[in-house]
């Protein structure tokens, strides 16, 4: 049983927090090691008197996060060496995979058939809330205050000041493992996955397992980028990790796209033991990881594997994807590669607005904002889903815990073209999932509600009902 | 004789621009047909009732830009069907080049040994007059007017209003024919280039011609794009297009760099000669085009020949490197290419200062900034090439007649190194030209002017000499 010294500052809240950060660094520090079993949560409540759910809670994020195991008449403990993750601190060298042939790559079909589409999609964020004036404050301030210098060519990984911030931010928030020397600063996601590839399809052929089903959009990157696709499915627990290939994958664990699925404490170790198993990559998409609407978000997989996790974010939810603002996270040989093929290509992002947003960190104007779009979404979020459970129960609705949009599993006789049709005419942002799916599945829509007034929500589900049950007789 | 219509505006100013535009818009529109021969200067000039001196003027810009050829005992005609350009016009489909069997390109010795340099360069504008308060400016109208969904995702291709401002300022100031549609935008030349080149490259293998000495920061950016490069000796005309090879060719005809020099127009003449015979494709690098000091800038060489020619240019030197903005300007079948490969890698520049770059064009204030900086510049650049003349006669100063740079060669006695450090001593912003050798050639080094102030100059070349003749008695 584990003697844990835990500090606790009542004066700055979030004791959950707190507690499961400083879990987090005794195992990441070797101080609590594999298969240690921890205090029962009564036990340690009583120790550091707190009430007993405040314990059940940090337990809860850690295990959520793979950092800890739970189970039946065994209490809860520090996940053991035969998983995934524990083969990052001792750091053996997984033995070399076999070469294998390079096969063509499976085609999904939905390729060719689906141009890429720009404008309002489902998943972006309320643009009316775009803080202007928060932002030109910013840049006022970055216009007042930095060295001609800055204006000149700059370091393409990105300005140090951001990857700063951003490396703080990423610890704080994310449960990251990240100092700047990590940090590439790079024109969003897709720009972070492109290069990602670039580099390491420039070291050999890469097979690239995918969500199934995943975003369409991104699949021609992923292609022009030079990766062989394998799509492994998604069921209720995300990723179905038994079923992986390839040599590296590409996942959504923080709210998976397009189902909402969180990805389980389970298959979080699991793919962590795969990718040590093999000397395999995961690239994890941080995709919607800012808002998670009832509890703390589940911390960024890279926070528990480092060497093996490369993370990709942006600021495209929380502020704006016209900003074309992100982050890579990799280990430092892969992140100074990534820098020099950027270098090597554009130079790096534009500095002002990089500035911009570092002082927008610093400041607290990042996270105040977020806050108060968190409360907002979250609203907007309870209208539609009360909306639907009262009108439409017959609707099954998916992925509710984080993001801005929900999966909704449409019942039977209700196609996905023709509720796309109703929904849009009654000005809601939907798309069809089939275009999203390599292997056929039950009927489903993305529904985006961040655009979505929480008075209205009733209105539009009301119209929907109607439409669909009027069509559906004709 | 051709019997020539030009209307003159007296209020307008800059008559011999006018006319050379309206003779420029005759020949592109077919009122001029090739070897049509053009009034003599006296005589033009007689009938517009304008000095002898504008015609002459009007009608050296158009042999330099290869509208029109000059030839004693002939006089000016427009330039004739057997030269290159007039191929444009016909549209006859050149013969398909018969494919190259894929040899190894030749490996530039100097390109691991000279990882990419960020920083201040001689080639850099003086960032100390950078239009800050008049950025602001721009930035807060665009935050105060632009639409909500401005701040989406975008058209990769680059807001439409900037590609309409930009077209109107190429076709103006650049003699580019081009419309939006033309128009991607981009974070600078170097994505331009990645770009344009992963869009060739892609259709096959590619060899590119690039000038020798060329900018050995670039060269990695061309491999890495999947360019072999083959190198051309540039000498006092510019590229010796006799010498040319490959399937494109990168070119500096504005001001080439480093040697500074100004491609001539028999040159270009010969250049689209060789463009249209072979079906090939020339990628103009608008270098330094706005800093053109003692006479209107030649016209681009994508203005003779847009079908053939793909020029890129950026606010580097305009404004600030660190802006990240940039454009390209090609075939409209090849701007879209370029568009969709641009949003499969990083789905476009950021809007904000795309938006603040249009206002800033549309209110005139880049014009303003341009004029205000050439004067000093060209201040600068006559204090030092003055105190050169005057102190340091044995120095032969070449490339003065644009750009920010001049390229010395350097007296027997002088090496590089020598000459490098002792100026960068002084502060001078200076680099060796050997580094951008494929070829040996004479020792020399490009000195840049625009951030050391005129007041300066003299003080500084008097230093270089003390420095270089105590050091070479040593």
């Amino acid at each position: 049983m584990a003697d844990l010294h835990i500090q606790i500052d009542r004066g700055k809240g979030g004791i959950a927090g707190q507690i499961a950060s400083e879990l987090r660094d005794s195992i990441r520090g070797g101080r609590l090691t594999p298969g240690t079993r921890l205090p029962a949560t009564r036990d340690l409540a009583t120790d550091l008197q707190v009430s007993r759910g405040v314990v059940v809670e940090a337990y809860e994020q850690l295990v959520a996060e793979g950092f800890l195991v739970s189970r039946v008449g065994v209490g809860t403990q520090v996940t053991p060496k035969n998983a995934g993750r524990t083969a990052l601190k001792s750091r053996d060298p997984s033995p070399p995979r076999p070469p294998r042939p390079p096969g063509p790559a499976r085609r999904a079909r939905t390729v060719a058939s689906h141009p890429p589409y720009y404008g309002h999609r489902p998943t972006s964020p309320d643009l009316g809330h775009f803080p202007r004036e928060r932002w030109l404050a910013a840049v006022r301030h970055v216009l007042a205050t930095v060295p001609s210098e800055a204006f000149d060519y700059g370091d393409p990984g990105g300005v140090p000041e951001l990857r700063e911030e951003l490396a703080a931010y990423l610890r704080r928030v994310r449960a990251a493992e990240v100092g700047q020397e990590n940090l590439v600063i790079v024109g969003g996601v897709a720009q972070g996955l492109s290069l990602v590839l670039h580099v390491l399809t420039q070291r050999r052929a890469l097979r690239l397992a995918v969500e199934d089903p995943t975003s369409h959009r991104q699949v021609p990157l992923l292609r022009r980028a030079g990766a062989q696709l394998v799509p492994v499915p998604v069921d209720g627990q995300g990723l179905d990790v038994r079923k992986l290939s390839g040599d590296a994958v590409l996942v959504t664990p923080a709210h998976q796209f397009p189902t909402g699925v969180v990805l389980s404490p389970e298959r979080r170790a699991a793919l962590m033991e795969w990718a040590y198993a093999g000397n395999r990559v995961v690239l994890e998409d941080d995709y919607d990881a800012e808002f998670r609407f009832d509890r703390d978000p589940v911390g960024c997989l890279q926070g528990l594997a480092p060497d093996r996790v490369i993370l990709s974010g942006s600021v495209s939810k929380a502020l704006a994807p016209g900003l074309r603002l992100g982050w890579v996270a990799a280990p430092p040989d892969l992140a100074e590669a990534i820098r020099r093929a950027r270098g090597e290509q554009d130079l790096g992002s534009p500095v002002i607005e990089q500035y911009a947003l570092a002082h927008f960190l610093r400041t607290g104007g990042y996270d105040k904002h977020l806050r108060r779009m968190r409360r907002e979404y979250r609203r907007r979020r309870d209208a539609l889903v009360s909306a639907l459970a009262a009108e439409l129960p017959e609707v099954r609705v998916r992925g509710i815990e984080a993001g801005l949009h929900v999966y909704l599993e449409l019942p039977p006789g209700w196609d996905e073209p023709r509720t796309v049709r109703a929904a849009r005419e009654l000005g809601m942002s939907v798309e069809p999932v089939e275009p999203m799916r390599e292997t056929p599945g039950p009927a489903a829509v993305v529904v985006g509600f961040a655009r979505l007034p929480a008075h209205r929500a009733a209105e539009v589900v009301s119209g929907l009902k109607v439409r669909m049950s009027g069509q559906s007789v004709d």
